[in-house]
């Protein structure tokens, strides 16, 4: 057992520690798996190429001895054990699921970020009071299967377990039947019980937005989450033939659709700029150009830091969609609603104090995207620290950061980190 | 060589011979190939489904001893020679493809009242001048391969062979692949040259819109085919993460499509109802519920009696489509046009009359379905024989048609065809 540590000691080692080069190839290797061909990947949860990540993922964990375990929904969980075997750990991570078209940083970082700073700890051989975890989130981004976060919610026993499972794609696969599959190919055990303690978690990310590049932070301190509401709409009308059906007698669900989706950018425009209200994705059938479609399906995802005005606009979506149904039978469900999130303040004090004694400029910052961070925040003392990426963008294969910006993140998560876990 | 028939004599016998239970139960042996199980078929050109139909068309005509023959884009022609064989054969047809969710009718009907005329024919042992054939033309649901009525107008001269035959479908296969890997299938020579010499050309067709149902009438004679105009518009935006970028930054490709859906209809309102526009088409990429869409395509299809208006209306789609663009990179391109036709008043005359003398409640009707019949126009006189279908519903599995109102457009297409082949 090692002596006792001086904690100012520690936080100068390990911070010195953090490797920027090693942080930057790993970013690189994990790019290779799911690339497109145009800078980004498509690796989306539980496919060949998540799995592959996450294959990436143990070998270095495993490499370094790193004790490594799973849960029921394939969250995956590497910890660096701490001197008191019963003290819960302080844990970071994120997850290694992109868009269909994503980028090389969303979720990647904050997962290479936490076993960096295993990684740093075990190079100068540091000793802990309690243990070092990074995990790895299941399915976070929600585009292959719905809903988004799904890994974080369901450990934190907010979304039903057998709901996830049966959860399916497009194709009708099932996550159940998807998760059997990558789960025969890792080499991890199923070992954590979901809502196993955390003495805190912490989540590195870039920040999606233009706000840090735009004020020259380096580092956001975030205070909390927007909150979120999804719909799925579902517009029924009438096939018929495009030259010979009189515009009286049509149900044209293409028609009503697009005029919805009118209506309710009106319904949500926003002189302060606050709203974000997306339709993502828009699908019609029989799709065909001299066809009136019968049948289209889309989504809305509204989001918004203030809770009234989440209920306020989100609460007159379906009458807006009422409104312009054009003789189509309609069908508005909400399918997520999450509330604005607070993070933990004595967290947040933490993470703007380790910025500013490294010099790094900082600034206080709400985060628009949801975040696996979100549901941990009813199980332990939570954070999030972000950092700038190209332009704001983000979803997009042209997502860029830094490595610069990445190690500096490294470097304050890790001195949050070891702080938490040496006391 | 049978000795000179009674042109009056012959009409009768061979309207008396058509018989409607077999014309019945081709229908329903066609409705087969390629059935969904939900009352309909998905039958698109070149595909397996649409072949085994034209296996079973070149079995019926095989074992009638009829000539099959197929020209370089795969229309398939059927002939029962006649006494002269110099003489131009008078012909008939239409096609076997579907839209992906068609119904049992369209096209359909077209062909196997055609080969019901020649099996009558034989049945009697009728002898006539001129050959009377069928022909089922390539291609003229456009499902698949765009442009639509592909094979008609590629025979006809009016749209290059080449250009047909390089069409890709969404899979990337083209249309020249598709047509050799059926051709290696179907037993028939490619022995017809584009444009070979036709006395006439007739087609039988459920109307596809409500009409003759309306107004209790059998027999629709068909005097013309509004004119069309096809535009594809391609929008592109920049993706992004919906929950962080501002609407300031935003380049979203699906709020700018549907604002041009929407406003699109208000320039195609109309309150005489004799504009059709539809917008059948409308893919979104990358099509996932939390990323701003980067890209829309959609297609549409605007169609008008007058070509007048159809300038006037199809000239300014692409300023409103301009004048919504919402930041998006635009463009816009009309990928077919084709004037309002007028068909031959002989024929025209000789179907309301075959009608009335049949006694058929029959009326004269404007076509607001393309047909393959309009590329025929520049080729012969040219004429076509609408029914009944319920509701007006077509391009859709719930199309429907009686038995009784499509054997009643057989006969009267037998009369016309036997009063040419005599002449």
């Amino acid at each position: 057992m090692p002596a006792k540590v001086d904690p100012e000691d520690a936080v100068k080692r390990l911070v010195a520690a953090i490797d920027e080069d090693r942080l930057w190839r790993r970013h690189l290797e994990i790019a290779t798996f799911g690339e497109t061909g145009r800078g980004g990947v498509n690796r989306q949860a539980l496919s060949k190429a998540e799995t592959e990540a996450k294959q990436a993922f143990l070998r270095w964990a495993t490499a370094a001895d790193y004790e490594t375990g799973t849960d029921a929904i394939g969250n995956i969980f590497v910890r660096r054990a701490g001197a008191e075997p019963g003290a819960a750990p302080v844990v970071a991570g994120s997850h290694l699921d992109s868009q269909p078209t994503g980028g090389n940083f969303d979720g990647v970082y904050g997962v290479l970020a936490a076993l960096e700073v295993l990684d740093a700890a075990s190079g100068i051989g540091l000793g802990t009071k309690r243990g070092l975890e990074a995990v790895v989130w299941m399915n976070e981004e929600g585009a292959r299967f719905q809903p988004s976060t799904m890994g974080s919610s369901v450990f934190a026993g907010e979304f039903p377990l057998a709901a996830a499972l049966a959860s399916q794609d497009r194709s009708g696969v099932t996550v159940e039947d998807a998760l059997r599959a990558q789960m025969t190919v890792l080499d991890v055990e199923q070992v954590v019980p979901f809502g196993a303690p955390m003495a805190a978690y912490l989540e590195a990310h870039i920040e999606q937005g233009p706000i840090l590049e735009a004020t020259q932070k380096t580092i956001g301190v975030v205070t909390g989450i927007q909150g979120l509401r999804w719909f799925q709409i579902d517009v029924r009308g009438e096939e018929g033939h495009a030259g010979t059906t009189p515009h009286l007698g049509r149900r044209d669900a293409m028609a009503a659709a697009a005029n919805m989706v009118t209506a309710l950018q009106r319904l949500m425009r926003d002189e302060s700029d606050r709203v974000r209200f997306t339709v993502g994705r828009f699908e019609v059938s029989p799709n065909s150009p001299n066809t009136i479609p019968g049948h289209v399906l889309f989504t809305i995802d509204f989001r918004h830091p203030g809770a009234e005005t989440l209920r306020r606009l989100g609460d007159q979506v379906e009458a807006v969609c009422h409104d312009h149904a054009g003789g189509c039978d309609i069908t508005v469900r909400q399918t997520i609603e999450t509330p604005p999130a607070t993070f933990d303040t004595a967290i947040s004090d933490q993470i703007r104090a380790a910025a500013a004694r490294q010099g790094l400029p900082n600034m206080d910052i709400l985060s628009g995207a949801t975040h696996d961070a979100k549901y941990m925040t009813g199980l332990c003392p939570t954070g999030m620290i972000f950092v700038p990426c190209e332009g704001g963008r983000s979803h997009t294969e042209i997502e860029s950061a830094t490595s610069g910006d990445l190690v500096a993140g490294a470097r304050v998560l890790a001195e949050v980190m070891v702080r938490l876990a040496c006391a």
